[in-house]
């Protein structure tokens, strides 16, 4: 995935000599804490935030150029960059949002950090029972009560609970990835439960193939 | 994981009747777009963020409680709750950060959304082979290079692509399960990937037990 298949391309930018009383109107209206800054081309020349509009008003400064932080200074990502980068910049900055460039510095979007986990947080929501289905497919030959059977003798060895199939069944249904990482201590964890099922149950096949 | 394992515990709060003035520069000083407003007990009154200092300081307002957000209005969770709700609820709402409640409504934190991109982003960081060390750990009697042989002959067969064992490895090494993901075009598709993967390592030891 790309920057700009994240990114925000509903933005509002101001020019350096716009007034800060304007400036603070629009990004009130808009709602927006941060703001690049570009010229008559779009191309970015810095970058202001809600806070250093409140410092202008404060001291009685005038225009964006005032107070505006340089290009330079400003962490930005080029649109065709992976969209792991900005995940990386925001996460290492601390960042609220951050510009997309294009060609020739043109301001072409924003990523936003509630963008971000919106994205991950897809990922996390998918329910279990959709990794089981996907193995369903994938092991020819094993059905989907087979599976169960042995995701329930797999926990119970695990875990020491004792759960039917059909139990297990719900709790993948109701679960998400997110929820299942968590409470099996963490990706590899829960990964290999699922080989551990995924095991049993081919055995099994083959067992029952030389029968 | 809970909500108080993701939030930051360093905020700062402001008072009903603090000076817009003052408020500005503190928030100005710590770099943050919102803050909490609290009672003598810092228990939740309130919200407010740098756009309703700016509307404040301009429209010549004086106090907090003149631009403040009431607490009924203002998005909170619990520091109990658990964290995949703040998540949620910051990419449902927009957020940019949110405050965490502890008993009898008292402030005890705040959840940044930077940092729920910082946790979530850890997950896609880990690296793939720590994947298939765990594989490796959990099928007894496959030995890591029948790992690796069998992941090439999986490769080729659904990418058409030839890749020796070594080369497999090191991609492996190099690369994230978010990056895989992403190759890949899924979770379900990474860990079917996976599967087919373990089924042939299997299927080679079964065979192998049997001659």
């Amino acid at each position: 995935m790309k920057v700009k298949e994240i990114m925000d391309k509903d933005f509002i930018s101001v020019s350096p000599d716009q007034e800060l009383v304007q400036v603070s109107l629009e990004m009130e209206k808009s709602r927006k804490f941060t703001t690049p800054v570009v010229d008559e081309n779009m191309v970015l020349v810095g970058w202001i935030t809600s806070l250093d509009v409140t410092r202008g008003l404060r001291e009685n400064l005038k225009t964006v150029a005032d107070v505006m932080h340089s290009k330079e200074s400003v962490i930005h990502i080029h649109e065709d960059d992976p969209a792991r980068m900005a995940v990386l910049e925001t996460s290492q900055h601390k960042l609220v949002s951050m510009p997309v460039l294009g060609d020739n510095d043109v301001v072409v979007g924003l990523v936003r950090t509630y963008d971000i986990v919106d994205n991950l947080s897809h990922l996390y929501e998918i329910k279990v029972a959709k990794i089981f289905e996907a193995m369903e497919q994938e092991l020819k030959g094993v059905s989907w009560d087979e599976l169960m059977e042995a995701a329930a003798i797999i926990t119970r060895r695990r875990t020491g609970h004792r759960i039917k199939p059909q139990e297990y069944e719900q709790r993948i249904k109701d679960s998400t990835f997110g929820e299942a990482i968590w409470a099996t201590g963490g990706l590899e964890k829960f990964f290999v439960g699922l080989i551990a099922i995924g095991e049993l149950v081919i055995a099994r096949k083959v067992a029952r193939a030389r029968k």
